[in-house]
């Protein structure tokens, strides 16, 4: 593509070349980054599914984030997604915009920082394209996972009646976030930044939600607000108890400390954590499963479609919005 | 994700589902833009072929081009890529990095384009991202193609003395831009500025190019550039003849009124056309087709390899680099 005099596109070839071309050296079909695109099958008993996160500096993380921190959360925030459709990474895509004056240093660290989760998560780079921009580093990921034909798990097919269930803790993430930006002074902040910089995603749950999730998606809105996604497209209102919502040991600590803090956590997002939705009767065998599940709540026919009430201790509804209290 | 407070995401939401969810109708696999993230098979005799191009305003485009030339652009480039690969076009996922202001009329505009665009090729849009960016306009399609197994064309499987040809004509979008910057008078000026706006994939020509060529690729660097990338994965240099490039009427009346612009065409790139390889025992074939591609050289085991020698009609080398004349 033509690009302007200054931007030295032959320069930026080798550069992509060297730091780039090694992370598809894994995966048959991205040739090698030489064509024009990567060229593959999947088995005839297999779907193909596919996410796209896009990360802007000064948007969605700070511009002196750690290389490696980024490139985490940037696959770590596709990969929540495949792990949320119940399905198994293949392979990536990267698309990256980048200033020209970035320096050699933050692209071998954001290099680094993909190899590292490439192993860690058994995914390969597979193609994409790199460009120059005046503006911001501005990131995409295309995941690729693979499904059993007709296994994918969908928002809106959970039924009357459904369980609500959601992984590991929610708000550690939201609450890093309020430390890093020194809104927060927290007893035990370190693991609360780790989880903001670092997503899990709950790749390790895939089995799990096939044989039990009847719906589900990733938590990266709010447990509120994703929860009404699911129950907006489901046709289903929810209610879940705020105190049956899983909090980490430091999180628990902050709300102690604040209780205005709880909803925050409900509400905040970034966790990555996945709800989802189980038959009643399949409730026992799940929680013997051993996943690192928690109930939380009930689907109902009952209340206005793609809501969300919220029970404190006491039964009473929290003042409570996707956005966080409700201010009168 | 989190957003900053300013970042009104709920409205952003409101904004692309209004425009961009009705381009997601005709492919089942989008799931309709709800999930996560799309979900399709495809037929086990077929290969899927993935291609990616990102495009910066100020970059790649001019800020205030017509948002529909944009939509086209974006998608043809990686149409084009599709076409370069033998693949036909299938689906594509959108990511859009738009400025705060932007305004709706834009995205409309756009979303028209893209509209457009899918009508003209048979493709849907099947999921993407969008943020916003405190950066220039930033866009990137992901487009999908399907390929029967085997099939795609690549760059690193040319022979020695296979015959080199390209479609359609050669210089356009070039001049077309130099027209645009004011660096070029031209007698005929529409058509070069059509070209360089709305590139024309020659998803036509896949049938021809199945059938007959042994490596390709589209040319979007310049024609020296790209052959040459040709000849260096494929380990062998070429010889071509300025002579026989095709082109255009309006290009070959530029080129008549200062010969210099011939260097310029022949490397200026954004032509979109295809460059391929043909084994000599199949030319007359490939003649006899009434496909709309012209010979315009040779590939030699001899030289050194990815070089792409030009000779001028008295048969003499050409001082021309990828880049345009060689200057000593």
């Amino acid at each position: 593509m033509l690009q302007p005099p200054g931007a030295d596109s032959a320069g930026e070839f080798g550069r992509i070349d060297r730091y780039l071309k090694p992370l598809a050296a894994g995966f048959p079909g991205a040739l090698g980054l030489t064509d024009d695109a990567a060229v593959f099958g999947i088995p005839p008993d297999r779907e193909l599914v596919i996410t796209t996160d896009a990360l802007v500096a000064g948007v969605h993380f700070l511009p002196d984030d750690p290389p490696a921190d980024i490139a985490a959360k940037l696959l770590r925030v596709n990969l929540s997604d495949l792990a949320a459709m119940a399905a198994e990474p293949l392979a990536y895509s990267l698309v990256t915009s980048l200033p020209t004056d970035i320096g050699d240093g933050w692209l071998a660290a954001f290099a680094a920082g993909l190899a590292e989760d490439q192993k860690r998560y058994g995914i390969h780079l597979m193609g994409g394209d790199s460009v120059s921009t005046p503006g911001p580093v501005t990131l995409s990921v295309t995941a690729f996972g693979l499904v059993p034909r007709g296994q994918a798990l969908r928002r809106g097919t959970a039924g009357a009646g459904d369980l609500v269930f959601v992984s590991g803790t929610i708000g550690d993430a939201v609450l890093g976030l309020r430390v890093l930006q020194g809104k927060l002074n927290a007893a035990d902040p370190d693991p609360l930044i780790e989880r903001y910089r670092r997503p899990q995603p709950r790749l390790s749950l895939v089995p799990t939600l096939r044989r039990f999730a009847t719906a589900g998606l990733d938590v990266s809105d709010g447990l509120v607000a994703d929860l009404a996604h699911l129950c907006e497209v489901s046709g289903y209102a929810a209610t879940i108890n705020a105190d049956r919502v899983p909090l980490s040991t430091a999180t628990r600590a902050a709300v102690t400390a604040d209780p205005t803090l709880l909803a925050t956590a409900l509400t905040g997002g970034d966790d990555y954590e996945i709800v989802f939705t189980v038959k009643p009767e399949d409730r026992e065998a799940l929680l013997a499963s051993g996943a690192d599940v928690t109930e939380i709540g009930r689907l109902s026919p009952d209340g206005a479609t793609g809501t969300v009430t919220v029970l404190d201790g006491t039964g009473a509804a929290m003042p409570l919005t996707a956005r966080g209290w409700t201010h009168f």
